[in-house]
């Protein structure tokens, strides 16, 4: 994509009304656009990260046997009168008290899944979707973190007996694991365990991201390396010890186990009469992207991981012509953001590290002297010049 | 896929409250379950029909310069009133009345193109989103076809003369008829010019595919083919002719020169002062979706379009293994669907028939003893042995 045509327009202001630093590196860069408190409009470089996100999540989801569907946001009011949720203050209702939006969608897939399914040979079954939630959101106030219309992956499980939801549980948390590690912020990530809220009288487990942006805070024990979300941590841990670290972070992730708190609501039995047992899985995909800005940015602005990168290479020519080299990569597949816009060189080059893609290859007739061009990881100082004739097999070995 | 695992339950019945044959079929196939009218969730298999819908948008988009965006579905107060907008009976309110929910998204995009171009040499540009839409609709008695929480894809673009926006708006109507085409409806769509209606004082042209459960009426000038709706024919085609067919169809696409009328109001002008000029093209997914099964259907169920299908391949064993034949397929990267269940033959033709894959291959001891798999299109009664080892070969010279 050339990024004369691209809309866009960077900004060296941080905006006055976001205190966040992921809402405003995200705006500044041009990747999101606040209409209100909480609620964003998703520019072409921030849709893209995005899509990454979301392709990432429904790999590891399909890999653990999860099925893709979509329930509607138009909820009507009876099936969360069932529940006794139609009245919570996250609910948004409509003028018509008809309808509630969805923040979350129990109400929903637990008198699906009993719809289609007959016999307890039907169970497991993983159901999940990846949609537009909306939450009244008193404190809208960190970006990406707390919105008011947002996405996320939510997934809910079934199961005849508890094993078989403890056995699942687990492979969610591995499948949660890999995403954090394909988004690179598996080694900051703790899982935590937490109240169980709204959802569940026991407790749950959050997938707590370090960082000082955190609204969260979280105890690591210092012996065993067990965390606790701090509403329910007790000042011991389950291994003996009380030493523990206070870390500052974000959820990027929670997991409950539901048990039968839907399903004896909905009267979701087997032929044994026992009740089915449910999980609940939580991801938040606009959440993840305002997390990895909070973790991956320096004072230059956005550093994006390379599976996320709104695109893997930004190409900048300076007083030089990149056409060729920019129809050489399109040809071959790799995602490109050429700027060949009739710029200053600075501005060229701020702009670039405050968009942050993967990979910076600058075009000048410096480096065209060389027959070469430079290459520049986004989160590395090194630069490298490549020869234009082995440019494409080096990126490649790159991404 | 394993059909076992997937989340289906097909009926025979037709459900007692839908009068459409979208609706109906594809309730009674297991591809959508209805939640409240106009209301839907989409299962597994409906969301595969949807996705393959998306893609073909999506690529026809790009293909004329599109660039994808997402904007917010809770949408403040101010904005609508600014158009005088906020009081129209599509409107679905929030209880609070701050916000309502989008059912078209001018009053967003005008301003937020506005924000990210500066000069005549920004434009023009193509802003489009695939997104949930809602719309509070009195009639919503036709599946798919009337949605009050439906997806769409709104594409709307910026122009800095009245030629430039002429000129895109035959691209986009070009692009169009390449969705049609791919959806396998394009014989069956006109071109028709229609009342401008909410949008527009002056005409618009509604993309309007025939079939008997259509509600719209449109009128075919005999003479020069040109298509009229009924809200807007008065009797004498521009050609002179007077002689018309009246046929009932179903509008599946509608696209609008908005000219200023958004611009106007947000004060969206160019350097010289002039308005910028705005065209709007709407396309509903949910909807196309819907028409697709109004045109191809038989009294045995659905009969999908190659490309839409929700998997190319219905694998049927019948007394056979087919375990091998189904792991070949899928490395191939060949969309199966692998109904192994322990259910008579005639069950699994019955609901091969009702869901409409493209290509059926049942696997059976007949066939085996002729090292063969019997293969059918779902679109013609004509079946073909066809050899075990030239399978793969086979099926893909058929995708």
């Amino acid at each position: 994509m050339k990024q004369k045509e691209l809309l866009i327009k960077t900004t060296k202001e941080n905006p006055k009304d976001e205190k966040s630093i992921n809402a405003q590196l995200l705006i500044r860069a041009g990747f999101i656009d606040k209409l209100g408190a909480g609620i964003y409009s998703y520019l072409p470089l921030g849709l893209r990260v995005l899509e990454n996100i979301k392709k990432i999540v429904r790999e590891e989801m399909n890999n653990i046997d999860g099925q893709e569907v979509m329930m509607p946001s138009l909820l009507p009011k009876e099936n969360w009168e069932k529940t006794g949720r139609w009245n919570v203050p996250e609910m948004y209702k409509l003028e018509n008290n008809k309808f509630g939006l969805g923040w979350t969608h129990e109400e929903i897939v637990t008198p699906l899944v009993q719809k289609y399914t007959s016999s307890s040979k039907d169970f497991p079954k993983y159901i999940y979707q990846i949609q537009s939630k909306f939450r009244n959101e008193p404190r809208a106030k960190s970006g990406l973190l707390r919105g008011r219309d947002f996405i996320m992956k939510d997934l809910y499980s079934f199961h005849n007996n508890s094993e078989d939801l403890d056995n699942y549980y687990e492979k969610v948390k591995d499948a949660y694991f890999k995403i954090y590690e394909r988004c690179e912020i598996k080694d900051k990530t703790y899982f935590t365990l937490a109240s169980g809220g709204e959802f569940s009288s026991a407790f749950s487990h959050e997938f707590q991201t370090i960082t000082n942006a955190g609204e969260d805070i979280i105890y690591v024990c210092k012996k065993c390396g067990a965390s606790f979300n701090k509403e329910i941590f007790n000042k011991e841990c389950i291994c003996g010890s009380k030493d523990f670290d206070e870390k500052k972070s974000i959820e990027v992730g929670n997991i409950f186990k539901l048990d039968d708190k839907y399903s004896s609501v909905f009267n979701f039995k087997n032929e044994e009469s026992k009740n089915i047992l449910m999980g609940c899985y939580g991801l938040g995909i606009t959440r993840v992207m305002g997390a990895i800005v909070e973790v991956f940015h320096d004072e230059r602005g956005i550093i994006w991981p390379k599976e996320i990168s709104p695109f893997k290479v930004h190409l900048i020519s300076i007083n030089a012509d990149a056409e060729e080299i920019y129809n050489n990569l399109q040809k071959e597949g790799i995602e490109v953001l050429y700027d060949n816009r009739d710029k200053s060189a600075g501005e060229k080059l701020y702009e670039c590290d405050l968009i942050g893609c993967y990979l910076r290859i600058i075009v000048s007739e410096k480096t065209l002297e060389k027959l070469s061009v430079e290459v520049k990881k986004r989160k590395e100082e090194k630069t490298q010049l490549v020869e234009i004739k082995n440019l494409i097999e080096f990126i490649k070995n790159e991404l």
